[in-house]
């Protein structure tokens, strides 16, 4: 009953204030200690899951709505946030077909009009340092919890290949802005920086050219310290200059014939 | 007469047919010969200037949508298309206030209503040889030409932005995938795709770094033929390989530690 009257205020919340056709989602990426997983919703009531979402208020730019969904999901603020795909197909249903689906989601026939028409959809990834985030579920979902990109089970709509092109485009951006900054400590070895894009591309790489690449963006600083407590040969501390991971930022690394 | 009538019958096709809220905008590039230009709308009966777009059809596929509008205004439809960003501020009138766009456009109440209302816009790039397109007004355009890169008027709406974040995410992505296929003729030199390179970056590129990075990508095969007709030491001529070069446009070249 409870649940009733909720889903009726969120049928007139939805159909008053929010733009129709068009919806996000969000891949929450979560890196640490040489883990990356991926924040996914389990629908109430189901074992299926599938990655959260928002939509648009009439008075509200996408990208504020983006934010705001992903606050809502990860009670972080301070993110890096970027949009990487809109995708607009007609039947966005891949693993399970729409009748499926939609048996699934156990919504009312008037919840399923305005839930289960036809969206486009912008996708949005986020990278956090998933032991300072607390995932919460939106009022559809039973669990909010880190699944490890390596076994990602089958999800609901387009959702898994969401995933992989968001990471596809993380990875990409890799060889053209630095990244790191808000998921390492404010001082971090170069190993622990190589262990991060380690885990994101998902190989290994290089330990001299790795350091040899990142010292020529020009965005750390070297510190007179070494980290303390390790065996001979205790590696140096770094930290990002601000200033110049910003400018490296907006910038880019581009095209070096 | 005839204006008020076919605008009457836009009006009831596009709420009849099409997705609200959602709309394509359309960043065309032409390459000739060095120079890049872009393909722009004049307004009927103004001297403003605006990007192609479109709308997506309830039964269409966003890019199925996308590749219509540009054939639309090509005449061409084996074109690389790219989709790069989605555009979706409450406001997105720049250079003139939202009062004096709708005074421009002219455009009766009703239409307004319809045209007018708040979108959220999929910006879609190409890349085309200029020489091989018609280009062709749309209902509510008097002109439609080529305007060099260098050379874009003030803009309806916020294309002018548009116009820079598609030139800004073409030269990024030739950091990480090739371009010339359809752009070049079949047979073409080494001095020629360099050329495309730096028409594109907007800056000139070391000769033996770029032949050796072209080189390194393997998608090229060198002919046992030279150019005709010029001057002493005339260069080779290359061509793609097709193969190759699909494989490179898949996989991308990524961060090499």
């Amino acid at each position: 009953m409870e649940y009733k009257k909720e889903l009726e205020r969120l049928i007139s919340d939805l159909k008053t204030n929010y733009l129709p056709s068009v919806s996000m989602d969000l891949v929450i990426f979560g890196f640490h200690d040489g883990q990356l997983k991926v924040l996914l919703l389990r629908w109430k009531e189901t074992d299926d899951w599938c990655l959260p979402g928002g939509r648009i208020r009439h008075e509200e730019n996408l990208e504020t709505a983006a934010y705001r969904s992903l606050r809502e999901r990860t009670g972080l603020s301070e993110l890096f946030l970027q949009q990487f795909h809109t995708f607009g197909d007609v039947i966005r249903y891949k693993n399970y077909s729409r009748e499926e689906t939609l048996t699934k989601l156990g919504l009312p026939d008037e919840a399923l009009k305005e839930f289960a028409s036809r969206d486009v959809s912008v996708g949005y990834y986020a990278l956090v340092e998933f032991a300072g985030v607390t995932p919460t579920p939106d009022f559809f979902a039973a669990e909010c919890r880190w699944w490890d990109i390596n076994q990602i089970p089958l999800l609901l709509f387009d959702h898994n290949d969401m995933i992989t092109l968001a990471l596809k485009t993380l990875r990409r951006q890799l060889s053209y802005q630095p990244i790191g900054y808000n998921l390492l400590p404010d001082k971090f070895t170069m190993p622990d920086l190589q262990q991060l894009y380690e885990t994101i591309l998902g190989q290994p790489l290089d330990r001299r050219n790795f350091q040899k690449r990142m010292l020529g963006y020009g965005i750390l600083e070297r510190l007179d310290e070494r980290k303390t407590g390790g065996a001979h040969k205790a590696p140096y501390l770094y930290r990002f200059s601000k200033e110049k991971y910003e400018k490296a930022l907006a910038d880019e690394i581009l095209f070096v014939g």
